[in-house]
């Protein structure tokens, strides 16, 4: 198996990415395609390209995060990000993942790679870790802001199959999210949904609220991409404040009671809630839905959280979630 | 000054309702009109009633939290809602405190207060505390499920007053809520609303993201109804995860390990964090935009929540909140 990685991509390009992907080829035994400067990434590879299976794919060409999207592909065809996804169309490459420009890997994706058929808008589904031993898969984390009820219906069926095959839970249980549990509750678009997944055939449990998310009331939470990221992103934000709590716990080490009170904090649970408020510990986000598995990554992303999504990725493909996906009959 | 209080509304009524009322009775110096079952009330009360400026309004119906509030406000006019909103209609009492079915006190304000004019939907706004001593306002918590451009811009307005008056911040700096902070970012709603605020003549910082919410990066937070009530549920359901962590410290206090770990989370700031994740310190949301002043507290709310929200309500009619709003000029 081959995974593509984008070392061009994220606020830690191309040092913490080259370090990601050695770890993960070191760990997961999965070959790692490095795509970017060739010159760069191979001082920055080194020894590590003869010992494990890693090799280098040029891409002389950047997109920055502030780029836009569409314009940024069509103008950049030797990309990491394009390049890196051609790797994946052409067969080169298993897998593709990037924590650059979210919205062209996005684009790119859907141009190089296509739609699947029958799947109307390709959504980013995402690992949510609250619960140890409980994870909660979030669809669509935000590739989609504005959606129809059928979209969300569809995210319902692409999210249980993830659930199902990645994640092991049997027959799902799907919450739409809302402002209230009652069937009644919600916006127009909520309304609507609610309907279409009621006779969806999937095990939908009905309207959840942001409580349920941290409750593990839902296996699969089904929102749209705006109120998807601001959610993860509002958990990320309370995740960095707990951080910060730790750090300071952690600057103390050499102060016995402060010691004492870092060892606690991991006792109680502390360590595993900030752990699942944490990106780097589930790595990225699927994007479900085209001819091919793409990972996208946090542009915070350093090593660990590479490491971790080339993990999800590994998964992905073993599972075979793109032809599973392709299996679904679509309404 | 009286303050209106639905005894029979909350899962905690009629107890807890009147353990608040007496509490805010005795701290901040306010008459309270308690509305509910008389005779109950009077038990309840006991000495207090003659100690303190507490009356009791009979109201012999009770709206469930179950009722559809359009219909329960219609065939029940001596529910504890409907009486409690006219007493403030008629002038008896200067604002009316709820825990029940949110949908059933807006309908009711709606329907007998009445909107203030140019105010085209009245939101729900609340206090958000991650950073002690830097409150931030978030409209609409869930007043508004469907949302227009107009809407919104007119939340920024309404909550730029809010924030001035209640919360003591000049020229508030206003943030749209988005999955960027790129101006193109969000759907069609937080993109039309985007123009809307750069023209508006309020300090409009741009999109904001989930992040920002616990980084303080905004003063008031704009946002439609269903994604602010998800944003707030979802950090109430991690603050009730942080609770128990610090539940489970507080049952060990004879361990001395275990005191000296719940004094250093006090140290750290946990302590802060937990109590601004929770909805019992802030105490509710403020009706924005009606002829009175109403405030709708959480369907949890004990004693203390319910003191709060009577401390709210006093701050909010101490500032002449109504008056303000009616002063503005809407678009």
């Amino acid at each position: 198996m081959i995974i593509a990685i984008d070392a061009a991509g994220g606020e830690y390009a191309p040092h913490e990415i080259v370090r990601g992907a050695i770890k993960a080829a070191q760990e997961y035994k999965v070959d790692v395609a490095l795509v970017g400067n060739k010159a760069m990434l191979h001082v920055l590879a080194g020894k590590h390209l003869r010992k494990l299976n890693i090799t280098i794919t040029e891409a002389s060409q950047v997109i920055d995060f502030h780029e836009h999207p569409v314009d940024a592909v069509r103008l950049k065809p030797r990309s990491s990000i394009v390049v890196g996804i051609n790797l994946v169309k052409d067969g080169k490459a298993d897998a593709f993942v990037s924590a650059g420009n979210t919205g062209a890997v996005l684009f790119a994706a859907l141009l190089n790679l296509g739609r699947i058929e029958g799947v109307e808008r390709p959504a980013l589904g995402t690992i949510i870790n609250l619960i140890p031993s409980a994870p909660v898969f979030l669809i669509d984390a935000g590739a989609n802001a504005d959606c129809r009820p059928k979209h969300l219906a569809q995210f319902a069926q692409l999210g249980s199959i993830y659930a199902t095959h990645v994640l092991g839970i049997n027959t799902p249980r799907i919450g739409l999210l809302s402002n209230g549990t009652e069937d009644t509750k919600g916006n127009r678009l909520i309304q609507e949904t609610h309907k279409l997944l009621r006779n969806s055939g999937l095990k939908f449990i009905g309207n959840i609220e942001g409580i349920d998310i941290a409750r593990g009331t839902a296996d699969v939470i089904i929102t749209d991409g705006l109120t998807g990221n601001i959610v993860l992103k509002t958990i990320e934000g309370l995740g960095d404040s707990l951080v910060r709590l730790r750090q300071q716990l952690g600057h103390s080490v050499d102060d016995a009671r402060h010691f004492r009170g870092r060892e606690l904090l991991v006792d109680v649970g502390l360590g595993a809630l900030v752990k699942g408020m944490d990106y780097r510990e589930y790595g990225g986000a699927c994007l479900l839905g085209v001819k091919g598995n793409v990972i996208v990554s946090h542009g915070r992303s350093q090593g660990k959280a590479i490491k971790s999504a080339i993990g999800l990725a590994k998964r992905t493909v073993e599972q075979g979630i793109c032809q599973l996906i392709k299996e679904i009959k679509y309404d």
